[in-house]
């Protein structure tokens, strides 16, 4: 196994950061590699902002549901979906661009894009020996962040990414049975192969917390994601990404 | 510089690969790879599909417009955003996860969870020395890809990913200016540096074409984009994303 395929097989999300910065080579690294992954024709539709500013993080951590590794670790850095660049692009070349830049599959190519992106920036942090977690809890209020970060129109933050030293390691989760998430040629197409493969994820996944918490705890994965499921959430996002211009068409 | 950010930043898309399959060893590395990246609260909302029928890897380049590499390689994945899964387990668990499921906010993480996973393929097999071509033009007709790799509803295929044995190197292009995309604190408010940092970028791309060429092209990377967002495509993506349950409230 090689060191690439070591540091992606090892990953796991950590929550506790030494109260250290990372230094300015290691931020310029870490964007570098964002900035090297493929890009949709070329298209290049996102931003990143990386947040110092105490007070701002703060009220990140606060918007993301008190998470406290939002305020505290090395660095924080705001992936965004990026398509104010283009309409700025289009006012510059006298182009009509609004009807694709609203379309939802220049939507979905900025999203993709940004989450490419991101992808490459968690590798590198951990390859540098830092810990990361991804923070989707950033779009508990986008309408907040966005006056935070002061993001024009058709820029959508997405998620948050912590960095940082890490201080106490997690246990990596078990994933989905390989033969369950890749399919050959075709989608399975007979349910009871289907089912028995999640059934047999639920085990294992009700082992994991078991033996975990001296059998405290056992949920089924597919308890966990009905119930989180059932509860609705974000049902603002649709109106907040519309009225920033996007997926309109 | 670790090997890790080496192979990050010697990313390139390859479009030629010899004729030669990846072995299953090389395959279960990859996906296992893929499944490895951080998923939105465990939703792990994604699929792969890998396409090793001759007649389908045909359709697909096709599809894509005639891209010869979307046949030609040691392997095809597909990578989709996956909620089905989520639907089958709201019957299992007699939830009601539909309203959740339809929601933008859904798609966003579908869309995001498959990213993530895709991006640690395509590092994963760039280690293992092999190339890789992201392939949006598969999105040129999802109506299609769908009864080929018969994908149910809420299963939207993203892109393909071309993986194979490099035989021809080609040149990294030159990206954004690092202070164009990485912002501080905040997104920059100055419109007059956003756009002195595009048209220093311009000209980056203009003398890149220009070297390459001896000349003959001198194309502007505002230019490029502008060109191609006035033009109108894959507008049919929205009512695609709806008749499947997605992106719906």
């Amino acid at each position: 196994m090689n060191k690439v395929i070591e540091t992606i097989l090892n990953h796991r999300s950590l929550r506790h950061f030494e109260d250290k910065p990372l230094t300015d080579e290691q931020i310029k690294t870490i964007v570098s590699c964002a900035q090297s992954a493929s890009t949709s024709s070329f298209i290049q539709a996102y931003s990143i902002i990386g947040v110092k500013d105490k007070e701002k993080k703060k009220r990140l951590a606060e918007i993301a549901g008190n998470q406290g590794y939002v305020e505290n670790n090395g660095h924080f850095f705001v992936f965004c979906a990026d398509l104010y660049r283009h309409t700025m692009i289009g006012e510059n070349e006298q182009k009509n661009v609004s009807p694709s830049i609203e379309s939802t599959e220049k939507f979905m190519v900025a999203l993709i894009d940004a989450s490419l992106a991101a992808q490459n920036a968690a590798i590198a942090a951990e390859s540098l020996g830092l810990g990361i977690c991804y923070i989707g809890g950033i779009r508990n209020n986008l309408e907040e962040v966005q006056k935070l970060l002061k993001t024009p129109e058709q820029v959508i933050p997405l998620f948050g990414l912590a960095v940082g030293i890490p201080v106490k390691l997690t246990d990596k989760k078990p994933r989905l049975p390989l033969e369950h998430v890749y399919h050959e040629d075709e989608y399975e197409q007979n349910t009871e192969v289907y089912m028995s493969q999640l059934h047999k994820y639920d085990e294992l996944i009700s082992r994991y917390y078991e033996e975990r918490t001296g059998g405290n705890r056992k949920d089924r994965w597919m308890q966990q994601m009905a119930g989180m499921l059932d509860k609705k959430s974000r049902m603002y996002m649709k109106e907040f990404v519309q009225k920033n211009k996007l997926d309109l068409q």
